[in-house]
């Protein structure tokens, strides 16, 4: 189905690998356009309920592949980012459904930004982010300007960007900018164990408040309460709501179907 | 005064103790309405300096008592945020005085929601939050979905909310969820000594800079310098900052009057 | 050149000295003005890279001078934020260079909005900072208002903020107020490693992180993608950038101008 990626449904999951391992799983155009249609398709698969993002071999993803920029000289990177990474990250979090990031190693630059844009983190205790952007004399892109002050605060965001120094795992998980980090041994069983729970989560909920937790530093509190309680009656109309109440007085464990 | 609150100024106290402790204080109507009427008493009474906010037993708040949701099947969620728990929110925020939360016990769902609404929380090592909204097919409410992201960034804030997941008063501390945890024979004694000093603050200046950081997230830094300019002038007008200065110069010990 | 500073400029580096140790760097209208005027000239000098702000003996800063204020009964403060803080602030915020604090000691009142408006603080293990304004019955000014939240988090806001209490280097590195801590006698190492980086790093580059990094926590995630996407194509256009690429080909080490 795909070349640049390994995309596979199981059960409620879609697995989603950047396959480019020779280059450390680097963005070209190909990839781009693929892990877009990828992420759309898992997004339309009523199946699907949870999607999970990694990488194959040692990184996770380092980036714009350089080779591509220069065999296009004439094209600008705003060209790219609107055409290329921006759809890509806006997909990630416009989707209602949880995206995992399954940190295998190295995030740098746009794959940082890909990582970060993931809705969750969980990563090995090998892998490491780094803003490289500034290495080549460039700004933070695919979001990075967004996510960063908002996991780690002003001061972290700007020493981050500005050196583009390495952030290992254990350290991301002390600073906020990404959830656990765990040995890379038990990072299979720490990411099917979350992929499970969302498997089995109300999905419909989960895509609210995505939408609820994008507005929420820009917002007053006035608008948040108005919108939480526009999305509180969607989501107390969902068949899973209904089931999770009958679930709780009849003290039994709750099946939601994620409608 | 109140049926479903222990309500008690004492000195420039006000202490709010919600008692429906056989449900864990979960929310009724009744209990929303007196808790409204027990802060706006708290705001107008100018002997009350700052406010408390506890539970009875051993929870601090569980939430929306399910059993009134059942019994009222044709009134909307949304409805009873409108004219119950956004109105309550709104109250504690606005309202020109320290409102310190004393956890006690589990803060669940709307519970979790009145907790992070404090000002401040201060809480017994063996209390614990948990945003449960999601177990019953729910998103956040009550203003969670505002005050998540403001206090543990975004990452976090996502698992919190989609998971439920109970943290526990230390792992709290940690993360910037609330701000102290104590053993829990040392409650009282950590939750006094915060509340003796707000007795004796210059609460002018305290309701003032509540505005100024209700503001900040959402505003630019002109904006900010702009509104920061606005309330000094104000402060420094009052009879408490005037008291401040003199006994500065008189290397005393401030009295301040609250005015 | 200035009386109550002392500016020194080495290579790429700016040093900028408050120079009035007998009153703990307290600010007056000169050291406000002649500030100002220093960190224009930082500006404007096109081979400054870099400006290290810190205090000359004991103190970073201790904020307002008192006496100032009392000599000027008929002054309001918010002209005196108007036409000297403020300006100072948005100075070091607008301008397109780093601005690392060293934070040699107490940093106090606006001399913490002072630390805090820097885009990197490094600290003595003897430093502290405090948001004073309230001992004297006043509130945050100088944009503490604005960083405060931006780096702590709410809850730790609103508590520094109203207890105006002492908060250590190190526990200042934990809550992410300041980047980094180091015993007194490392305090320059520590810095001076900083500021060679940023005086052989890509200036423009990081001049436009700073103004994206401005606007991220009061904007929308489209809105940070457009803005990303026209930063990036001004940066790509910079002869820095072209030489990073360029050393990345070649495997050496880029040769950064600042263009």
């Amino acid at each position: 189905m795909f070349e640049t990626l390994l995309f596979e449904i199981t059960d409620g999951r879609a697995l989603i690998t950047l396959n480019r391992p020779d280059v450390y799983n680097a963005f070209n155009d190909q990839m781009r356009k693929e892990l877009l249609a990828a992420l759309k398709e898992a997004e339309k698969n009523t199946a699907v309920r949870v999607v999970i993002l990694t990488g194959a071999g040692k990184a996770f993803c380092s980036g714009q592949d350089l080779k591509e920029v220069l065999a296009n000289p004439d094209r600008s990177i705003s060209e790219s980012l609107h055409k290329g990474y921006n759809p890509l990250i806006k997909q990630m979090r416009n989707m209602p459904k949880p995206v995992i990031g399954r940190l295998n190693g190295i995030a740098a630059g746009a794959g940082c930004s890909l990582a970060l844009a993931c809705d969750m983190v969980i990563a090995s205790e090998e892998a490491a982010l780094s803003e490289i952007f500034i290495n080549i004399g460039l700004v933070l892109d695919s979001g990075s300007a967004y996510f960063l002050p908002r996991l780690v605060g002003s001061a972290l965001a700007f020493e981050l960007a500005t050196t583009g120094r390495k952030v290992s795992a254990k350290e991301a998980v002390t600073i906020g900018l990404i959830n656990k980090a765990v040995p890379s041994d038990q990072l299979d069983t720490a990411v099917m164990e979350m992929a499970a729970y969302y498997e089995h989560a109300p999905t419909k909920a989960i895509g609210l408040m995505k939408k609820m937790l994008n507005k929420s530093f820009q917002s007053d509190l006035d608008t948040l309460l108005e919108y939480e309680a526009y999305c509180q009656d969607i989501a107390a109309s969902t068949s899973d709501s209904k089931e999770g109440i009958a679930a709780f007085l009849q003290k039994r464990k709750p099946q939601f179907k994620g409608e």
